[in-house]
């Protein structure tokens, strides 16, 4: 079963595929200036792109990780998930409080996806 | 190979199953009124629930990711796990400390099991 | 598709193996007298015993997970991981900070990779 790494960055890949499941990095917003809304919006169209690059998209996705700056912020990250997902294809995830690797980041989500 | 979606909740889904895994949502305890090694009981009694709704057990474990919320309860928190932990079934587990999504949470964990 | 757990811990598996996937535990260094350059690169090096165990090696990484206890030793985690990936099997990756098991430890890593 071959491993298909369809984007690689400087120190990791950014999608990749194995056996059926479309792997993503942990994604984060382009554009930091925007408030957790915001950013989570930019982080899910981020995810949106790498999942069409690995030929599924968010109607099969798998499992989720959100890590949120503050979690004070959930219901406000959970109102642009709300928007965003497939109440046909949800995944299971979790939603947990950590320090992000930048300052500005409000949110990080890694996904995985049936292909 | 079909997704199964078995327990949606609003917005993520609880229990899913492909290609022989069954994927859970991180888990908490349903009454916060416990300490950590109560809501750690309680934790793995809802998993040991969604696992049979996949069709599998805890014999069948893969991957377990434990979050408390205070890493000074981690001996608290394994000595409930020791009790319940199938030791012919035992997942990897990372554990590490995060505030959760609400206040009252002492733990999460989120585990993958084979079917 | 049968699980092969290929060292179990006292509470959990170290490494086990599922239908063409290695699944390795939350590593951390045995030696916690270094900083996260030394400890980053203890790690990484039981990653590839522990891979090895299973029959694989780090040109077939699928996902990492990366917690340092101080998101500031981001650049000095990555200058060890930097030293150690293939970049030709990079895995997809999220790292963030989170207090660990034990109070000494800087960095812990959990990976997958194909067989």
């Amino acid at each position: 079963m071959a491993i298909e790494r369809l984007e690689n960055g400087p120190r990791f890949c950014r999608v990749l595929t194995h056996n059926g499941i479309a792997y993503l990095a942990g994604m984060t917003a382009d554009d930091l200036s925007g408030d957790v809304v915001q950013q989570t919006k930019d982080t899910l169209a981020k995810v949106d792109r790498y999942l069409r690059i690995a030929g599924t998209d968010k109607s099969k996705l798998l499992t989720a990780v959100v890590w949120l700056r503050d979690i004070a912020e959930f219901d406000k990250m959970n109102s642009a998930w709300d928007e965003w997902i497939d109440r046909d294809g949800m995944p299971v995830r979790a939603t947990v409080e950590a320090r992000l690797a930048g300052d500005l980041y409000r949110v990080e989500i890694m996904v995985t996806a049936a292909i």
